[in-house]
């Protein structure tokens, strides 16, 4: 029992941050990370095609559809999602490779796979980023100007049904004012290594 | 019960900052206050004498044994606790005023005490400040030479029955680097206020 516990207290915390296409989780999680010593930011696989500026390897890695039903097959994948005709998933190897050195991990990814890895991992931390109103959302998708109409019409009705998930989410950060957002978001994953059963070793 | 929930999501949170005598409590709180809005500092009850500097009303209401005594038959004691021949309490009428309008009210008290708050109210958030390493303890309160041996020697023996309810805290935070110290304790309010249960209203 008592090494148990040993164990897990020295096992880092999986955070999943997740949130409606457009409510700025990426841009949320890209400034708080400088700011937090000790996380791997895990990199998930797509057959998206990359976007202007995005790196294979950094941004994303980008694989074929033949690849990423190679790698559902093979147990790979911690979730995967299709969305918007493309899939995205998580490589599990590294992550539980970081977790079990003591180092906390963060997903950037969509909901319908951050409901997934809550199930197999209940210790997971989910982190919900939303726009302070639900209509900034189709206002900021149209604004990036990345996409059809149709594809944003979509990502709209999927974000209404993201918001009905929303008692299965852990923490809810809104992204209003960026630099509140960020100190919410670098809040939330300080006081997770806080909590009493992270440290309990400290009082033996 | 949405009814319920609705009565829940917009109170205020109570937290609970404690620790050993010598841990710094007073001093982290001090310094994490000025940057969290909208949290309101609980003023204890005390019958022991005012050391050099405390002001009535701000430092602590400074009572007769009478007074408190009676303060305790009224039920106008959140929590009460006799330590080292003194009685220290919080006055519950100004903390239930504050949650009910949706404060936040921070307490700093006496562990005993603050056991005492968490069994009336399985919602507050119990945070408990240490010392880096428990020889420090001693080495604090000798250094702050307003008390003497025996006074010390039993303040030293309480921290470490203190120490045994560590599972009871929901927080720990390690006061080595004051920094460090003060930034933990800001970033566990400011989560707490980021909890799916007080934002769940966002959603709908």
């Amino acid at each position: 029992m008592m090494k148990m516990m040993s164990e897990q207290t020295s096992k880092g915390t999986l955070f999943v941050v997740t949130g409606p296409s457009g409510a700025g989780k990426g841009t949320v999680l890209g400034r708080a990370l400088p700011a937090i010593d000790k996380i791997h930011y895990s990199i998930s696989a797509t057959t998206r095609q990359p976007r202007p500026g995005e790196i294979d390897g950094q941004s994303y890695y980008f694989v074929t559809h033949d690849r990423f039903r190679s790698m559902i097959d093979d147990g790979a994948l911690l979730e995967y999602a299709e969305y918007v005709g493309n899939y995205y998933g998580t490589p599990v190897a590294a992550v539980d490779s970081e977790l079990n050195a003591g180092r906390d991990v963060v997903l950037e990814i969509e909901v319908q796979g951050a409901l997934m890895v809550k199930q197999k991992r209940p210790d997971a931390v989910l982190i919900f980023i939303i726009p302070p109103d639900f209509s900034l959302l189709e206002q900021r998708l149209h604004s990036r100007g990345s996409e059809p109409d149709d594809v944003i019409a979509r990502r709209l009705e999927k974000a209404r049904s993201e918001y009905q998930s929303g008692d299965r989410y852990d923490y809810i950060v809104v992204n209003d004012v960026l630099d509140e957002a960020v100190r919410e978001l670098t809040s939330i994953i300080i006081a997770q290594r806080c909590k009493t059963e992270k440290r309990i070793d400290l009082l033996r």
